[in-house]
Parts: C-alpha cells; sequence; structure tokens
C-alpha cells in the first residue's frame, strides 16, 4: 500500500512547527523536508540509487535526523551504525549489509575511516560535516511511500555470536506509531526528547513517530542528567524516552518534582527496570510507562501504563493494540501464570533477517516472532518478562550477547574457553563478567585480555572482571550453564 | 491484512474503562465486549452467517451502538437505517443490500415492519426490545479483524436520485481513526459526544474511533442544545461532532465560555459553517475543527485545525496525513487558486458502491473519488469547497438530492415537471423548495403535493416551499437550469 509521503506531507500540513530541537537549534517542518531533499540530491549525485544501502555513523543527532531523512527522500535504505562499535565489528556490518556509502560526522571521522578501509573493496565515506557536496546537486524528494518498501537494516547480535540485520519496513515504523498513539496518547504540541543513540530502534523509532505524528523530536547528542531536566522545564517536555539507567541518574540529581510537571510519559526500556527505580519514581509523580520491545518489533511490543504501574508492579505491560503477544512452550500457548517463550506477530514485527533465510525461518514461525525471551502473563493479560534472551546481558541500555564476547577471548592463543554473563553493576544494571579457562602452558593476564577485547568489540561489551578458572561447567551434553557461572560470580 | 479484533482487545487492556455512554449509564469495555457476543450469538441462533447483511433502524444509541459490535462479532455487514426515511425508502435499501435481518428498537418498531413488509420476501424484523432472543444461545464472538473485509454498507443518494450502497470495509474505518489522530489529538481519558445519528458515517465513525483508540463514545439519543451544555460539563467532554445548526443552537442559549473549556475541538461538518457560526465560536474560545468529508471517504478527508481557524476562515483545512486531495479540470490537477472537481485517493476511500460496477466506475477512476464537489486549494494547501456536489442541499445535516425530490414529484399525476433546489433557512441552514409545472388540463394544491411526498420521502427532504411556474429554465440541450431556480427563489 502507498501513502503520502510523511515529511513531504508535514512540510505543508505542519510547515512552520517544531519538526527537530537540537541544542537551541529549532528545525520546522518545512526546513527539515528541505534540507533533507538537498541532502537526498548530494545522495543521488554521488550514485546512490534507491535500494541502495547507506551506513550513517553519527553522534551528531540533528545532522542524524538530518540524514535519515534524507536517505529516505532518497528511496535509499538506512543502515544505522552504533558507533560504540570497534572498526572491526562496523565493517562486518558495511560488508554484510554491501553498503554503497557510509555518511559520518566529525565526531566519527577516524572510526568511519578505519571501517571502511577493512572492507574489500573499501566503503566509500562521505563526512558530511567537511564536505557539503556539489552545491549545483538538484534536490530529490519523494511523493508518496510504499508501506511495504524496506526502511532500515539494523543490526543486533544474536545467540551465535554474529550480527544479523533485521529489515524493518515503513509499515514497521507506521503500525509502531499507530499501535503507541492510544496508550501513549498524541497530540499536535508534543515534544518528544530522546537522549538514546539514534542508531537504535528505540531512538529512531522517535524520528519517526515524530514526523508521522507532525509532533518535535528533542534530541541530545548523549545522555547527560542535568541537561535533561533542564530540557524538561525549560522545552517543556511531554515525552522522554530512556532506559533505567538514565532514569536512575536524573533521580539521582533529587530534582524538584516540578520538572517531570508536562510529562506524560517516560517510556521506559531497553532492560528491566528496578523495583526501587519505580517507587521513586512513583513518589515524585513521575509517570512511567515501562515497555518490552525488540530490534525486530520496531521498539515497544508491550507497554505498561503509568496508571497501571502500581498495581502492576514489574510487568511490561499489554500488547499494543495492533501487536499479538503469547507465551509458548513446545509450540503450545501457556494459560495465565504459565511461563514460556514469548512470541509475538503483528504489522510491526520484521519481515526478516537481511539475506539470512535460515535465520529468518528460524526466528518466524508460522507469522510469529519466537523472541528466546521468558515470560508469563498474568489473568489480567499484563506481561512480565522473566528472562532475556538467550543470556542477554543488558548494560545501560546496550545488549551485550556472551557467544559474540566468549566468541573473541577464545581467539587469543592463550585461552581454551570462555564464559561471559552479566553480574550487577550499581551505574549500568549489568556488565558483563569472564571466566576463562587457559591452555595449561599458557598464560594471560587480564590486563591483556581486556586490551585484547577492546580493540575488536565495543567498550560496553569487553568484560570489566575475568575469572580464572579450571573448567567451565556444562551439562552432560557440552551446553554451558551459564546460570552456574552467575552463581559461582555472585560467590 | 488481518489485526487483533479491536473490541475483544479492549475488552482485556480496557477491561473497566468507559466504552460507552449513554443517559447515565456507562458501560465498561468488558460489559460492551460480553454483550456484543452475547447478542452475536443471538444473531447466530436466528441464521444470520458471516459476511450476511443486517440492517439496523434505532433511536437508542446505546442499543445502536451495541447492535453494531454485535454485527461485527457476528461477523456480519452492517447497513445502518436512517429513520428519518419513509418507509419505501427503507424498503428499496432493504431489498438492494439483500438483508438477512432488520433489527430495531421500540421507538422504530412501526417504521421497520412496514418497510420490511414493503420487501418480497418479507424481511424477518427483530425488535430487541421485545424479544431478548433464546437464553441458551451460545456467545460467539471474533479473534481478529481481516481490514479488507466489508464492515459496513451506507446508503446515500445522488444525482439519478437513486440510493446507491457505499462500502466500507474495517481497514477504511482503521485507517481514518489513524489519520484523525495526529490532528485531534488522542488521549487515553478522551470522551467524544456525538449527538448526531449514529447512522450517518459522521456518528458511527466515533464509535469506531473510541473502540479503536480504547476511549469512551457519549451518546445522545438526539440532539438537544442543553442536554449538550450539560454533558460538557459534568462528563469532560474532550470531543464534540456536530452539524454547524447544532452548534448554532448550543450558542443560542448564550452559554457560560467555561462550558466549553475541557474541550479539545468540536468536529463541524456535513456542511459549511456560516462565517458568522465561527466568529461566535472563537468569541468564546471554542475550538472549532471544520471538516470536508463524504460518507465515500469514511467522514473526515479534510480538516482546519482549530488554530488555523481565525486565518483560514472558510476553508475545510488540509487532507489527513494519509489522504490525498486534487483539485482537477479536465483529468488535470489544477495549482492553488484555480477551481475544478475535488478528488480523494487513499485508504479511507471506498472500494466501491454495492453490487453497482457502473456507478463505482464512474465514480473511482485510477484509484481517486471523484466527489462532484467543486473546490479550490489557497497556496498553504487549505482546501476551499465552493460547491457542494450535484446541487445537493444539505438541511440541518442530512443530504437532500435535488434529484430525488423531482423524482417522486413527477410521479404525481398532476405534475408535469419539477425542480428543486435549497433555499436559506435561519434554523436548516437550507431547505429544499420545489418549483412544479403542472399538466396543462390538472390541478393540485400545495398541501396535496406536500403529503404526497411525506409518504414517499423523509421528511426533512419534503419541499417546504412550493411555487408554480409555466416552464422551469433549461439549456439549449434542455438540462435543468438549478441555478436560475435559486435565483428565482430568491426573488
Amino acid at each position: 500500500m502507498r501513502i503520502p509521503d510523511w515529511l513531504t506531507r508535514r512540510a505543508v500540513t505542519h510547515r512552520t512547527a517544531a519538526a527537530l530541537m537540537h541544542d537551541g537549534e529549532t528545525w520546522d517542518y518545512e526546513t527539515l523536508w528541505r534540507r533533507a531533499r538537498q541532502r537526498a540530491g548530494q545522495l543521488a549525485a554521488r550514485g546512490v540509487h534507491p535500494g541502495d544501502r547507506v551506513a550513517v555513523l553519527m553522534r551528531h543527532g540533528l545532522e542524524y535526523a538530518l540524514t535519515v531523512h534524507a536517505v529516505i527522500q532518497a528511496e535509499a535504505v538506512l543502515v544505522p551504525v552504533n558507533w560504540r562499535l570497534a572498526a572491526s565489528e562496523i565493517a562486518w556490518q558495511l560488508a554484510d549489509a554491501d553498503v554503497a556509502w557510509l555518511l559520518c560526522d566529525e565526531a566519527c571521522a577516524g572510526l568511519a575511516a578505519d571501517a571502511a578501509a577493512l572492507v574489500t573493496p573499501a566503503v566509500p565515506v562521505w563526512n558530511v560535516a567537511d564536505d557539503p557536496g556539489p552545491p549545483d546537486a538538484p534536490a530529490r524528494g519523494r511523493e508518496t511511500i510504499d508501506l511495504g518498501a524496506v526502511f532500515t537494516i539494523i543490526y543486533t547480535s544474536g545467540t551465535t555470536g554474529l550480527p544479523k540485520g533485521a529489515v524493518l519496513t515503513y509499515g514497521n515504523f507506521l503500525w509502531s506509531a499507530m499501535g503507541s498513539a492510544p496508550q501513549l496518547g498524541v497530540l499536535p504540541g508534543d515534544r518528544w526528547l530522546v537522549p538514546m543513540p539514534l542508531f537504535h530502534v528505540g531512538g529512531l523509532s522517535v524520528l519517526m513517530r515524530s514526523v508521522i505524528y507532525g509532533t518535535a523530536a528533542v534530541i541530545h547528542d548523549r545522555f547527560d542528567p542535568l541537561q535533561v531536566l533542564e530540557a524538561l522545564t525549560r522545552d517543556r517536555i511531554t515525552l522522554l524516552s530512556a532506559v533505567p539507567t538514565m532514569l536512575q541518574r536524573v533521580l539521582a540529581l533529587d530534582p524538584d518534582p516540578r520538572c517531570f510537571s508536562s510529562l506524560r510519559a517516560v517510556l521506559l526500556g531497553g532492560s528491566a527496570a528496578p523495583p526501587g527505580l519505580l517507587a521513586a519514581s512513583a513518589e515524585r509523580g513521575i509517570p512511567v510507562a515501562t515497555t518490552y520491545g525488540l530490534t525486530e518489533t520496531t521498539s515497544q511490543a508491550a507497554t505498561l501504563m503509568p496508571q497501571d504501574a502500581a498495581r502492576k508492579m514489574g510487568s511490561s505491560g499489554q500488547p499494543l493494540w495492533t501487536t499479538e503477544i503469547r507465551v509458548v512452550r513446545d509450540g503450545q500457548p501457556m494459560p495465565p501464570g504459565e511461563e514460556g517463550e514469548i512470541v509475538v506477530r503483528g504489522p510491526t514485527v520484521t519481515p526478516g533477517y537481511w539475506r539470512r533465510p535460515d535465520a529468518t525461518a528460524e526466528a518466524i514461525r508460522d507469522g510469529w516472532l519466537h523472541t528466546g525471551d521468558i515470560g508469563v502473563f498474568d489473568a489480567d493479560g499484563f506481561l512480565y518478562v522473566l528472562d532475556r534472551r538467550s543470556d542477554l546481558i543488558v548494560s545501560g541500555g546496550e545488549n551485550v550477547y556472551p557467544a559474540e564476547v566468549e566468541r573473541v577471548l577464545c581467539q587469543h592463543p592463550a585461552v581454551a574457553e570462555a564464559g561471559v554473563v552479566g553480574i550487577p553493576d550499581p551505574i549500568w544494571g549489568h556488565v558483563p563478567a569472564a571466566f576463562v579457562v587457559l591452555w595449561p602452558d599458557r598464560r594471560a593476564a587480564e590486563a591483556e585480555l581486556a586490551s585484547f577485547c577492546r580493540s575488536r568489540l565495543a567498550a560496553y561489551k569487553v568484560p570489566k572482571r575475568f575469572f580464572f578458572v579450571d573448567a567451565l561447567p556444562r551439562n552432560a551434553s557440552g551446553k554451558l550453564l551459564r546460570r552456574a557461572l552467575r552463581e559461582w560470580a555472585q560467590a
């Protein structure tokens, strides 16, 4: 199905309304539309065709948002890149997505050059801060959007330790915005603050919701609790997306509860919210909406409304109205109170992984996305997520897959085996810790292993503690028992 | 595409939230769902199968709303019937839609029996007030909704004088709700007052939006300005649907402006709003959103937001964000400032008329619905409707098609020719007036013609004035010049 292009429509209906707010600067929809078309023209002048993949590696939120809209206007496919990754990790994604160009800003120029050079043939890099492009390139734009067309490929790791590109369509984002609207509400004057990275689906979906609704996205390049507090008051923020760590750090400043008076909801996702944080928020009258979502479900799959927060503490709430969630065991839906794997179906679910029919077929069966997460419904239909998939470690909102870190550790010549688990951390929620078995005749110091990881992995994935052990706990069939590792770590 | 059934979902996520408010009674979503399933079971027990047409002729708003949801749960097709119509008009629709059952309430029982008996074979009538149905019929319901499936057939007259059934799908209503949301806003506590008939698309779409959003519809069986004022204050109404006549009558009570303080918008449609009414509303701070829509576009196609009301006085605003509107002449889109026929495309547009491929092909070409209305865009993309289609007379929110009234008048043995036009009326906006040419040897008094019309037409269609003339103004090819008739009426 085709609908009128969002941004083009908003440039008419919301010409002078705020589209983006960033560091004291406000762009209205006409400005965003005009600049996005200009940059789309620059992309076309560089040979980008509709359907080409364009990777974006930027820390500057306004440039990033502009580039997202330029990629849309050029009808190319967005590949957002996590700037916390190591160059080799980024190179892997660039090669896998077969990108035509890598766009970066000043802050990411070095990392972009390193990553692009690791790909054969090298990926061309456009530093938008350095080079505004040929001034006479004609602007490019689009009139309509095909809801079935691929909008973005977002990489997410998994049990195998190799990232997969989750394909998300325009329709996925449209239905996400529509599914969210009746829960969090929509008002023409809304301002949605996103101090989270825009390369994750949580941040990107705020940009998309805003243009779909014709409301404003307020972007912070990096999370700073004081800046968030200032923005809440000064910019009269109505909605805030955050991970629990962020809200915790804002509350640590002991702010005046009046700072939160314009807020309709804090959409809190990424990992389970500690009960203490929810209680502290409730005390201050902060309306928290905890949410459960995945890249593969275009962010929110279920959301707990602020009014249910007290009586359903710890729940991730109810499915968005367009989304179906079940808890299954051996393929059978479980009744309330019975645990099982969380599966999700509906128009926000990815059509699959980029060029990975095998992984797609494994994850999506009969239209149901198998998340690998364990959950349970209560009698009122509220979802409780008991265990994140595949022993996932969520560290300050970033996902760390143990298998990926273990794979890197095992590449070290001294390491025979490695097991990685999350250990509690007062700031980040959890951080990775590694249990390492060395070869009998080899030696490696903790510092050396950490440095080995740092050169190959994003900093947040590098184990914060190393434990050297004689053997890893395994079951009869040799499967690593991570639960036992967690107990070891506690002891 | 299939999505979870709205009502079933809301019965879980909004179990105790108000779904319907009517005359001091409030039903929550669990109650509405349970009763709708019970009534759906009664429909099934009466032999109604999925896809069967079920006509509904009721004045009792709560019964009507319940029945709409019961028809949905039974997967049947709703045929809402205007209770202002004459029995013969209703019979025509029942026969055309080939309905399996006609459901009525106490107030419409006589009319329903009369109409049903005129069809061969007679349509079975179920008076829900009389007969609760077999108590042991199992409840019926649905889990999902196919957005492409037919939800309702709504009859609308036209230039030919014979009504056509506009087919509307579940998807049409879903996209209407989604298209409207960013403009009028959605908040979980919304209460939408609809003192308009629920058998028209304007009223029906409020019922549908409410269940889609999980908000409350507040229903008045008939429009009473004092009741509206009371409801605004007592029920803390946030949205109100009305036609200009209604708002005019509310303002005639000279209400305290504070009555309107909880209102986010008055959605004003059905006919052009007089400038004096808009000015009087603005003076009192009433946020009026004038809208242009048709049955065939599932109500709103364009809406003028309250904040633009002053600078764009007289405009119907901008298209909903999912809707495209053009002004065309000879098939070519006209630039701003140039008049032409209004054409509409998008997911709220009807797939066509019930069993009328000819009329469908004539109205919808290349996906564009040709409305017959004349309009013009200004440079900012705001639509101004200059002339309603086919000399349509809008009388107190009801559409009167001159051709239909003329056809009836010409059936009178004394009438040789008739021409009908609208004349201004202080209460109804316009009322029909007839110019009649009698056969040379026949006589008929005004009262006799009026009575003749009353037995065959809804009261609002009966001409309020009759002018006897020697000939009607026609052009060279014999086409009636209604513009000349309107000038005669003024003189």
